[in-house]
């Protein structure tokens, strides 16, 4: 990347780590073998790959066998919904992945409230005898708001527990996309108390299209797309190897460095929102001011056109997303913004700031003051 | 990959080309945008996706808006199948990912004749009012013989025209299944007379877990993967920009040399069939000796243990495989070889011998000696 660019989309993508490119690289060319081939190099790709997949679910602490390896996020929310289905249960800023496949299901939309928080109430309110699976995102790809999945998953046991009294064998699964988080909060799956897991390599300095499903083992899940056999049968097709070892080094790099990271990315995040709300003492940030992902910011100036903000910032070389960058949400107000109850003047003004790795205090300084001139310019010119 | 090790199944996997992997590398690192982004670097990145799809789309006479990126072939089956729906009709000889599909819908599975060839007339004779897709692959992974598929893209087009005369609206589509072929054969889809086209760019020295569906534009698609609404609403999820470029590089660069290679190939595989067939008599060479791909040689040796001598020759370096590197494979006798009508006995004696990019003179030369030392030796053992 331009090192004169400050780029501050990190929840859309991230670039690859080069020791994760470096873990990759020998499964490209030395050891490209199928890892179904019988003869023993390409035994010991097999071996690298389980070994990859195992230290994968080790991350959140799970068993590699417990894994479905996907190409992304999307696919393996396809495959939790398509597996448990059933009445499911959503909330209304979920990320299209979640809210279309829902579509296809008899659903309850749930609301969340004005901060982009879904309680457990909520949700307890919209089970129903007939629901099999809750789908909540972890954190929210647009306000970066953590939700409150272990009282979730509460909710989710008692009226588990209470159909087992009654002798209702009908299940009902907890399931998280953990995409966004990971690698910057905890999910550990017991702690969190979720019975299905979704990741995506592509948001944590890992390849794209590679992602996973995590299903605990009384989780019976059914295949999407069937074939050669591969993951046990859920999802054929010649394994990624090269993929899932790079997913594995991103989540343990992330691991690793985890907690200093965090701390590192809350700073530079609250300078940058004080800085930019002590310019404009109008400006609305939104989601939970806590329960938030560390280097999310989301900020709306009420009035300006956060289109044109985002070319003359990218002009200025700073890269920053109105919404999250998803292809259904071109040219419409985004559908989270609507569903927290942000007045359309101050939703259409909304930045989404996400720093990360590539984000240091001198970029992000920069950025501030970069934000703040175009944002000054950009309310002359409306004025003028 | 170690330089003395004589790598004699590419039909299984094929390393990524150098060149292939510096394609792709600035969308690992630099160019890593979410293409979906809405700043110019992003727009950049959507850019070189679009081209790598055009190019990849000319490759096979068609346009980039008609593909489907998939993580596959094994998906892009599946999306080809669960799209058109209704009854099938495939070959007893096709890939596991078809014949799997295939059990899912209302299906007739067609014999092939002895050397893996599946005529127009058993494909005619199967056709029902209510077929709407017939998948044949272009070449059979394990006996390397091409179909007759415009003959068969003939009797579809024929049941066609039947069908509109009588005022019967119901479509009926040919899909072929190319990754085997591709690269080595002509795949162009009007040539081929298909509707629908399979490819994987792990079977042409691209990167794997990536492929792609063509379908001609009177062809209407439905999506297995639901979301943010990528590739045209057919496949959400985050594009695989890095593998899609490497796909189309992969595919470019074996269309310039395809001329050339084919000739190598089949004058290095009829030079092994020769020297084996004259050190073995009995041996039992499978499949059409013409219609068939250029560096596939499936031979068997009647009496031999398969999976004794592949892990003779691979102490001695050269890889070759049993069958095909299908996990569902593992210890069966291959589904293939019965639908040929092998008898057993020779059926477990078969060798797949694939050439390609890492095949050589020399190499060759040396593998035809080791087979034949091990061949010899085991069948020592086995009349003591």
């Amino acid at each position: 990347m331009d090192k004169s660019v400050i780029y501050l989309d990190h929840a859309a993508a991230t670039p690859l780590d080069s020791r994760v490119l470096e873990a990759m690289q020998p499964y490209f060319s030395d050891a490209f073998y199928n890892p179904s081939s019988p003869y023993a190099p390409a035994l010991n790709v097999r071996r690298a790959y389980d070994a990859a997949k195992q230290t994968l679910a080790q991350t959140i602490g799970g068993r590699g066998d417990e894994l479905v390896m996907t190409a992304g996020a999307t696919e393996s929310i396809n495959l939790a919904f398509t597996s448990i289905g059933g009445h499911v249960v959503t909330a209304n800023i979920e990320h299209h992945a979640v809210l279309q496949v829902a579509k296809h299901h008899e659903h309850t939309i749930v609301a969340a409230d004005e901060k982009g928080i879904v309680t457990a109430e909520v949700i307890k309110a919209a089970i129903t005898p007939a629901t099999r699976l809750v789908s909540i995102g972890l954190a929210n790809n647009e306000l970066g708001t953590i939700q409150p999945l272990r009282d979730i998953a509460t909710a989710v046991k008692t009226e588990r527990t209470k159909r087992l009294e009654r002798g209702d064998m009908t299940p009902i699964y907890l399931h998280t996309d953990a995409s966004q988080g990971a690698g910057l909060i905890d999910i550990h799956v017991s702690r969190l108390g979720v019975d299905l897991l979704t990741l995506n390599a592509g948001k944590v300095y890992g390849p794209k299209q590679v992602g996973l499903l995590w299903a605990a083992p009384h989780v019976r899940l059914a295949p999407q797309i069937m074939g050669g056999g591969q993951e046990r049968g859920l999802r054929s097709g010649t394994e990624n190897v090269a993929g899932t070892v790079g997913f594995s080094k991103a989540m343990e790099l992330a691991d690793k460095k985890r907690g200093n990271e965090v701390k590192r990315l809350q700073q530079l995040r609250d300078n940058l929102q004080k800085k930019l709300a002590d310019a404009f003492p109008d400006a609305v940030i939104s989601g939970h001011l806590k329960r938030r992902l560390p280097g999310h910011l989301h900020i709306s100036f009420p009035g300006i056109d956060a289109e044109r903000i985002v070319f003359a910032l990218e002009m200025r070389g700073v890269l920053v997303a109105t919404g999250s960058a998803c292809a259904a949400n071109k040219g419409t107000r985004s559908h989270v913004l609507t569903a927290i109850g942000l007045a359309p003047e101050v939703a259409d003004g909304s930045l989404r700031l996400t720093l990360g790795q590539l984000s240091t205090q001198e970029n992000t300084d920069q950025a501030a003051a970069i934000i703040i001139e175009e944002i000054i310019k950009e309310r002359q010119r409306a004025n003028a």
